[in-house]
């Protein structure tokens, strides 16, 4: 299994995950895009997701609602920049943290049939980043990372 | 004329622009909102507006060009949050930078009548929140809060 990079430095408002798949940058960003695949992989390993608007267009908007045995979870956000392929630029909110929303920034490099995916979060505030690393975001984020590695193998 | 507080703190992400207009907050957010409105009163005042799209719903988009005797300057962005009156969340992107794109949060505070209108902008880098500072935009903004308190004023 690839491995999963998380970069968070003291006093920035910013979250940098790495990642690489065994797989083009194609296909890896039709995983990221296409609603019925988003919910194969998106999330942590004990959770459904349930898409309610996935429009990964400029403009569009998503929402989705993430469901484990203690409750529902939802999120949702517009879509700012969509380059097949290359890049996305994205609003990101947790309904039960409404004020705050994120800004991410994903690029899809070619690494030669393999693909190196960067996802840039900044945040509204130092605050506000550290309150989503303790939401314990990390196990989520490594969970789909390794599930999405397996949707790609298939 | 109320004063324009803009603060940029060395080493951060983040703009901040706090300014008072002798306005209700549902005014305010009006002339914020309204595609007829904006081109009035947002840009420099030796540039001339043309909206080539203003929807502000979450989700909606908006562009803009700005023209002065040097050029053509577009703008746009997406709408992640609209609460009337309240709360405007919204990225934002200069065409001549694209891969700069910051999140602008607004919020209107009702001060009885009159209201606080704070801005908060988070960028994707130091370097792209300073490049921003340097590109002249202090001198933008306070034409337009100048502009918005002579519109408001009819």
């Amino acid at each position: 299994m690839n491995e999963t990079t998380i970069t968070a430095r003291p006093g920035t408002p910013f979250i940098d995950l790495v990642r690489e798949f065994e797989a083009s940058p194609a296909l890896v960003f039709r995983a990221w895009t296409d609603p019925e695949l988003v919910p194969q992989w998106l999330g942590p390993s004990e959770t459904t997701m349930t898409v309610l608007e996935y429009n990964a267009t400029p403009g569009g908007r998503y929402s989705y609602i993430h469901r484990d045995q203690a409750g529902e979870y939802r999120f949702r956000g517009v879509f700012h920049t969509v380059v097949a392929g290359e890049r996305i630029v994205q609003t990101f909110q947790y309904d039960g943290r409404p004020h705050d929303v994120s800004l991410e920034t994903l690029t899809f490099e070619d690494l030669g049939g393999r693909t190196r995916v960067h996802i840039h979060t900044v945040f509204g505030s130092v605050e506000s980043r550290d309150a989503m690393i303790e939401s314990g975001m990390e196990h989520g984020v490594r969970d789909s990372m390794a599930r999405l590695e397996q949707l790609l193998a298939r």
